[in-house]
């Protein structure tokens, strides 16, 4: 059975957000249960004459490995990663499974040990993206896991999600250029400025962004998309921040998060609940407690948190930060083998400002402010 | 929900079947219904110590290919497959799926042009098999779709796959050993002998079997098992075959054939249904219309023919024959993309004689002719 949203978001991945070209090697990777779009997106990446393939895998099997396997199978990384990582011009990763809770009852030292070892495929990946020889993108299908962690029916959330997506639109690519085309104001704007101050209820948290680059994300690399983010200057993040919705790692949830930082590095964090599991992020490697990104969600067509970072990040009225590894794309250097985010609601009485000026206040941007800047 | 008898055969397969080693490479490979058997050979193969990868494929996703994709498409080998080819130890394929009809609808030209382009990956596989560098087992998870083939319900069916597997008894390993003990009788006995005489139903067929080696059968590369092989010199076979069970290739059925033999190569070939089929397998590439194996079924523990090669060929009381590609370690030479076997019931009035001695009748090894003549 198909569903033709499935085909426009399909066609809309290929062409708009990836671009791919004839002859060249995508990945297309999901849970068995992400069925459909898998093959909506081999189906368009056929036309285009490009040489697909389906990589699906099965949940549970993770969680076995990191039970039942060893130290040396737990660090191993197959050659088959590695020719992928290596040979591959894009992939695809597709969100949606079956259950949101299924490395729950995994010990996290062993969640971080496995992202440590396979730290050595993503390096692979950014180098030849930095280089312009690889790109990504993630996106959602819809299924009752997601349906309920977002506390939805499954029929309501696919329509939650094709409608971030506007794939409910007549023409989806047509409306995301000219939400990119908005957005760009925003990027030349901050490009300009040195420092980001940003005070909402308990956060007070100043950052310099001088030489780093701001990143119009316009659904190219996630879809939905909708945020501009830079990476900050590694040593400069000073106060604190105190994070509205619950943070979630391998499908634990961490509630109240409170971080301060000085000179760049969290020298203090809580959490109300999942303290323990916090600290172990931040503890993973030496990265992992410097803030590798700042950004402004700008999709105001997300309104509802539904425990899904990639819906989540983007609402329009909210900022996130994310300790450990920083995108090269904007001159950020932090590496880290986690890159994790956390969510901060501005739209009640929240404020931004760049080298002292407001820019941004209750969950908006102030655009006479910013046109009239660049 | 984990079924015992899962856990049995995965215990076996790992240990008695391939012997897998503490740091080898294996690839797992079934159907995403094949889940449950693939996560217990999964669990099994990290106990010994090894690096196990599952790949899990959806159906439908090869006929999309085949009817979508262009002619490069159809011919292009990922880098992926070749990895798995050059580096893994041993590989596991799962029979089991959800549609034994999936190419019911595809151009069988269209199925023989991505065998010959696959044929690179095989000819990899069985250079190193040769060389004692990679193995392989294949056995079956029961689905609904393979129970409907074969006439039964689910339950009925799992029955039947675990029986022929002797699943059922307290220690199958160690009753696959005196199979194994039995059949070794019969290899000796064959492996003396010169030429194979085999008389039917409108079946007279003469061939040389001097210089070959006898296989014993016994659960290391089928399971269920029970056949012993080789592959005929390849220009002596001569004379008439017709199989009593219809032919199965990529799930459309080939119905009575008959092929006649000269000098080796079969020079007419008929079939009462879907005889366009036979001869475009026939004439997929040079070595197709050339017998690369024979072989003696000696499962009595499976009495009905299920279209299912894999059970069908191990019925005791049949003899099977295959035209296309050969088993180096029978001594055979034969290459070719395929390899494809049909089915002769031998328990009316069959008769098998090797340098004319009557060694098999009506479907029974003479056991006392044999042990006298090793």
């Amino acid at each position: 059975m198909r569903d033709i949203r499935l085909q426009k978001l399909a066609h809309l991945i290929i062409n708009y957000s990836l671009n791919i070209k004839k002859g060249e090697y995508l990945q297309i990777r999901g849970s068995v249960v992400t069925e459909p779009l898998l093959k909506e997106l081999y189906r368009e990446a056929l036309k285009v004459g490009a040489y697909p393939e389906i990589t699906t895998y099965l949940e549970g099997v993770g969680e076995i490995l990191l039970k039942e396997g060893n130290d040396e199978q737990l660090n191993f990384v197959s050659p088959v990663s590695r020719t992928f990582a290596e040979k591959y011009d894009a992939t695809i990763h597709l969100l949606g499974g079956v259950n949101t809770k299924e490395l729950a009852g995994v010990d996290p030292q062993r969640i971080v040990a496995r992202r440590r070892a396979m730290k050595e495929i993503i390096d692979i990946q950014q180098k030849r993206e930095a280089k312009g020889e690889y790109r990504w993108c993630l996106t959602q299908f819809p299924t009752h896991s997601d349906a309920q962690e977002g506390n939805m029916s499954l029929d309501e959330y696919a329509d939650f999600v094709f409608k971030a997506g506007l794939i409910d639109k007549e023409d989806p690519t047509a409306e995301w250029k000219k939400i990119s085309e908005q957005q760009e104001k925003v990027v030349k704007y901050l490009d300009q400025k040195k420092e980001i101050h940003i005070i909402s209820k308990d956060t007070d948290l100043k950052m310099r962004t001088e030489g780093r680059k701001w990143i119009n994300c316009d659904g190219k690399v996630n879809f939905p998309d909708g945020e501009v983010f830079t990476g900050p200057v590694e040593d400069s993040v000073e106060g604190y921040i105190r994070f509205s919705f619950p943070g979630i790692y391998a499908g634990k949830e961490i509630e109240d998060i409170r971080l301060t930082f000085e000179k760049g590095k969290v020298v203090k964090a809580e959490a109300a609940k999942g303290e323990e599991l916090l600290l172990a992020i931040l503890d993973t490697d030496q990265g992992s407690r410097t803030l590798g990104e700042i950004a402004i969600g700008t999709n105001y067509g997300i309104q509802q948190f539904t425990r899904n970072m990639l819906f989540d990040e983007k609402i329009g009225g909210t900022v996130h930060a994310a300790v450990g590894s920083a995108y090269p794309s904007t001159n950020a250097k932090n590496e880290s083998s986690i890159h994790w985010d956390m969510l901060c609601d501005m739209r009640d009485g929240g404020k931004i400002y760049a080298d002292g000026e407001l820019f941004y206040e209750n969950g908006e941007f102030l655009f006479d402010v910013i046109e009239k800047g660049i």
